[in-house]
């Protein structure tokens, strides 16, 4: 995905500097006229923007807060964009970092698979103070195609982030259940499908997934089942720090243990439609 | 609804007789130059089609095989087409009530709300014999802007209804958590309805019923919550019969009865969202 | 089952016939001095008490309501005793057969195991009029260890004996994943289960179950899962008729499908637990 | 707790020095012969043995790791015993503080309301290095009628008394939901305790809380509902560790939410019932 978003940085006509964990991930964005950083800390380096995308938590902590880490490197007014899907009391942790040295934060995570991505047809949720969103307004227009601006505290973007990949899953397993009941009673997945995206189900959501569904398309991996468990505990720690009981919640995450017991930690998380498909 | 069809079928020109067990309730229909019959065996006597549609199963098994029923007035080879929500084994009941006396039968169950059914919006879902349905096409497009078609089996287009209001009501249930983390964690519940429609959920499903949420619009009753669960139950019937594990559709009943317990039976089923809501 | 209780009767020293719809399972019983009935309407004709020991509602409705059954047998002010683990509804709807013939009825399940059934150490859970009671007590103390009665409508002995394998289900579900827990973690289940019968949990369902999970007994069942998930199911039509959400009661439906897809029919419903252990 | 335990160790002869947040609450003590500490740090120096009972993590951590902790006054080889109910993670951690000071650590929780600590009459749990627990042995049996030893690893113990409170969260909440079905039925809830306690469920759990339900008292609460959910969390924490689904757990997690949301955070945790009650 940083590849992706990158390279459209750079097609924009920005000058980029780039900085992986595998320096030779990089190498095709040097071919696009990106110059390269040894660390973070010297990527941050009298840049006015950095952009981070990474695997989990831990991951951009380590990034932001570890030895040679943006914080040591990013000067002060400049801003971090980070657009990883991650929990909302980290995306607070770090906000609070950078405040502490007098640089700036901006959540700003994003709806879209790597084709979406490389297309520059991302959908950016973003939040953080104002004039600091001006600012980065036409680098995240130019990695995507629809920006939503949902408030001013970093975080609020996550949790929002969060919120639409639970959305996405209980769809996703609804919509399972649904078809396997159609289908041990005779009527072919494909027509109920037809009947809801014809209906009140129009969306991309059911579309897309729902072709998944049919043609049982679980293989490779879009989003790994193991990634989307992920997620789902991140919403789950927010949902157990605001005391809300969230039963459709705990059904997915069970659902997607079990079906990473049954198929692999290589299944789609769509493969939960295969869980919720097996009868007696 | 059974009378907004009634003067849809009116205003194409055809030639309609009522009966309601409310004799009142069809006056209105009279005044549109529907005629009035004692019984619903006076009124399939000579009928080529007859239309029901009744509240639950019991209603429609009183009206078809009760004294003065439909069996005991349809001619052979006249069409009885049911529209009411219904079981699946019901359907099957019935359908085989027909066939014995060498009536026909179409399930043609439909989705929208009365004011659809007024503008002949509905959306209908019809299954049954490819002749029959050929024959009261015209009918069915006289009173709803889209017809779906799926199969020969009549109780096909019953479990697809049932799907769907599954599928609604899980929509509503997984939004309704949603809107709840989100609030709690001070993002506005229609800054993240505006994320979810504006990306991969710009379905109508979610932006009427986000709307409600938002304004908790929960009475009058546009379908109340007993409604909901009965079709739940309907639902969770054919999944016991297909020995299938439905978590999705258990949590939903469990929501419907812990709703109807709070807050009485003649909430909206979409009031689910505040037993969702409903934190320590 | 059946058989066990006759034989016990018969060392009791009462008269007893019998009745089986596989004759040859009667042979030994006929050695021990019972004779033989070829119908059930037959084996009531001038008999004071009947007892009956069907698999489920279905096979008792025939026996008491089918050609040449109890109803048509059964003298006036005869007993008939219903020890079949069937649903609350079905044991009504006898129940009002025997009284319209002037016939009596009481419910009397029981719970144990075959091999405590061949030792008369059933538990006997009856319900019915006080004074047909009295007249078969010393009957069911004949068959049993303890006799417990529970009101006098029959059918409140059949909801407490649904009520009872609810609890144990539950228990072992509870059981599993808690052994399942530990096990993750490198505590032996044997020293769980060992700390737990020690302090609050020193009860036959827990030493018994317990030691059948440590050992994974599961095959060959001493009751097989399809039995256990038909008395959650007349159970769960028990709540749905009283709108009383039992979260507990899906959750074990639920993992009684699982397992049944994942292990086939012949597991013992305890073998839920190996569902329970499953993990990624 | 920690008070009543003391007492029984001072009774047994043993010279105790005692340490409180509130100075006020070891007041007694001191009568009974306890010597006063000023600060944990202080509480630890030259003793052989050091006991804690601690509301959670948290106060836990404080105490051992703050300024004037017990790190800081323990002697090497002198031995920490935990009897708090915390998280596995905790006790590892804190297993790890003391170890690389020389320091020794057994956990120790304990089952038993107040009452139970006051009579000596806890079960205790242990586990940790063999020649440690031999030393404690008596000091253990001096608050206890009973001692488990379930291992070497301390964290052992206390994943053992989580899932010690898990199977007696599930033991109310199955109860609840069974004497709810029952009492709709009109049998009454006393009556489904005797059978139950009569035959399989002849344990303290199901005879203790069983009147508690059926008396209603949940005020003063026992072990407050929040307490409880605490527990629940550190047993999911495991679960979610080990990758393991829990459904059971996750229900009794949503039905303390629930019932915290109806009754408010006072009620005692058997109080789930209520929730389990609810119906329409």
């Amino acid at each position: 995905m940083g590849a992706a978003i990158a390279a459209n940085l750079l097609r924009a006509s920005h000058e980029v500097a780039v900085w992986n964990r595998s320096p030779d991930k990089a190498a095709p964005l040097l071919n696009l006229g990106a110059v390269s950083a040894a660390t973070p800390r010297e990527l941050a380096a009298d840049r006015e923007v950095v952009f981070t995308m990474l695997a989990d938590d831990a991951a951009l902590r380590a990034v932001v807060a570890g030895d040679d880490g943006l914080l040591a490197g990013l000067s002060p007014g400049a801003i971090h964009v980070s657009m990883s899907t991650i929990g909302v009391a980290t995306a607070d942790e770090i906000a609070s970092f950078h405040r502490l040295r007098g640089q700036h934060f901006i959540s700003a995570p994003v709806f879209g698979r790597p084709q979406a991505a490389a297309e520059a047809k991302l959908f950016v949720v973003a939040a953080g103070n104002a004039a600091d969103l001006q600012r980065v307004k036409p680098l995240l227009q130019a990695v995507g195609q629809k920006l939503f601006v949902v408030g001013e505290t970093p975080s609020g973007a996550n949790l929002v982030k969060l919120c639409g990949n639970f959305m996405i899953l209980a769809a996703i397993e609804s919509l399972g259940e649904a078809m396997a009941l159609a289908d041990k009673r005779g009527v072919a997945k494909s027509k109920l499908l037809e009947v809801l995206t014809g209906t009140l189900f129009d969306a991309p959501v059911y579309r897309t997934y729902g072709a998944i569904l049919i043609e049982e398309r679980f293989r490779p991996a879009g989003f790994a089942a193991p990634l989307g468990l992920k997620d789902m505990r991140l919403a789950a720690a927010e949902a157990q720090h605001a005391r809300l009981p969230m039963p459709v919640l705990n059904v997915l995450q069970e659902q997607l243990l079990r079906t990473i017991d049954r198929e692999g930690a290589d299944i789609d998380w769509s493969g939960i439609a295969l869980t919720a498909a097996s009868s007696t």
